[in-house]
């Protein structure tokens, strides 16, 4: 059996939901994603904190990735406790009880073609 | 003589093959790479898993990179076990016998220009 | 109370400010951004320098990121000791007394569409 | 005095030059860039080499960078041993003799508007 893969926390210091979109719903959606894949054999357990720039941090969203899944989840859909609003500097942290892998997207489709940007989250080592 | 570089393990959070394209092919197709190099003197077998949202993992996909090469591999053009679908959010692990370095890179070209995006994948240090 | 997030000394070797923009001030102007997390509870203090090709480098920038929040400095804003060239290729380290979360982005909108890139920096793992 | 900042081995898995470009040269020319920075106090020699998939590595290129210098090195412009070819797969491996930090870009405007990327190149933390 393969040993788990990744690590328990991660952070993604940039996160801005762009404030309007060209192109079809939902795919040309200007948005941020946070894809995290569970690769073992347990269900995982995800809490999300998103920090701002002038008020206290909110959360934790609490999600679910369940074991050998992976899951692609956008910001801009989160509601629990409260929506994150767009065009807002932010950054988030992602603490799973299994170990997982975090990677950070954004669709940026406010002009006439479509930007993209993604990076691996930072993986806490310790964690 | 240089020692190996990278490792044996990586992961890639997001994985999305955009389902249209905008431009000449093969050149501008949308499509998700994934790039290898085994820069050390042993042949490297690859194998690679996809995970999904929805349903079980499929793999291995059987890939092999020469000693002191690099390959890369359009996700679009895996067929065995099966083929990847478009619009479709998934991950992958992969797994090789030699240390190897591995990178994640999508061009997006559904709209009028097209879009990148990059990555380094992410290492599992204790491989 | 959970751990510390990060590191306290970071780098970013890519860096360049596009010399002209299409679109409305400010978001869509070309711009870099430091994107820096302080997910702890001791407000950090962070100094930035950079570096270029032909002459020696420019710094501190003296910053502060409160406990438990984020800020996104763009690196056209900084002005003390000195406001950082456009058109010109430059890096950055980043130092702070606490451990924190460093991001490097930009946005180029010197054509039609804009591109975005993004990565995290460099996290010097002895720090 | 500060630590030395980075790792003397690096590597960038994804390599590609894009055969065409849009717009003035040379910001606009469709290219690839190994940025480095030397924060530390000693002028660092660096030796790339080029992997490709079907041939062997080229290499190495000997380039330097002084003391609290950083470089921006298209990999259109190396010449000796021999130039790179566009549209064409490669991978680079990066070594010095002092620590540096090594990240990864493209530009290519082969459609009306330009595309960007860039990662963090991989540090071998055995270096």
């Amino acid at each position: 059996m393969r040993q788990p893969i990744g690590h328990k926390t991660w952070a993604i210091a940039e996160g801005y939901i762009p404030a309007w979109s060209h192109g079809p719903a939902p795919e040309m959606t200007s948005h941020e994603t946070v894809s995290i894949l569970n690769a073992g054999d347990e269900d995982a357990r995800v809490r999300i904190w998103v920090y701002f720039e002038d008020r206290a941090p909110i959360g934790p969203y609490e999600l679910g990735v369940a074991a050998r899944r992976t899951r692609h989840f956008r910001f801009n859909d989160l509601e629990d406790p409260e929506p994150i609003p767009k065009d807002t500097n932010y950054s988030s942290v992602i603490e799973a009880d299994q170990p997982i892998v975090v990677q950070h997207t954004r669709i940026d489709t406010r002009q006439d073609a479509n930007a993209l940007l993604s990076t691996m989250a930072y993986a806490e080592l310790r964690s």
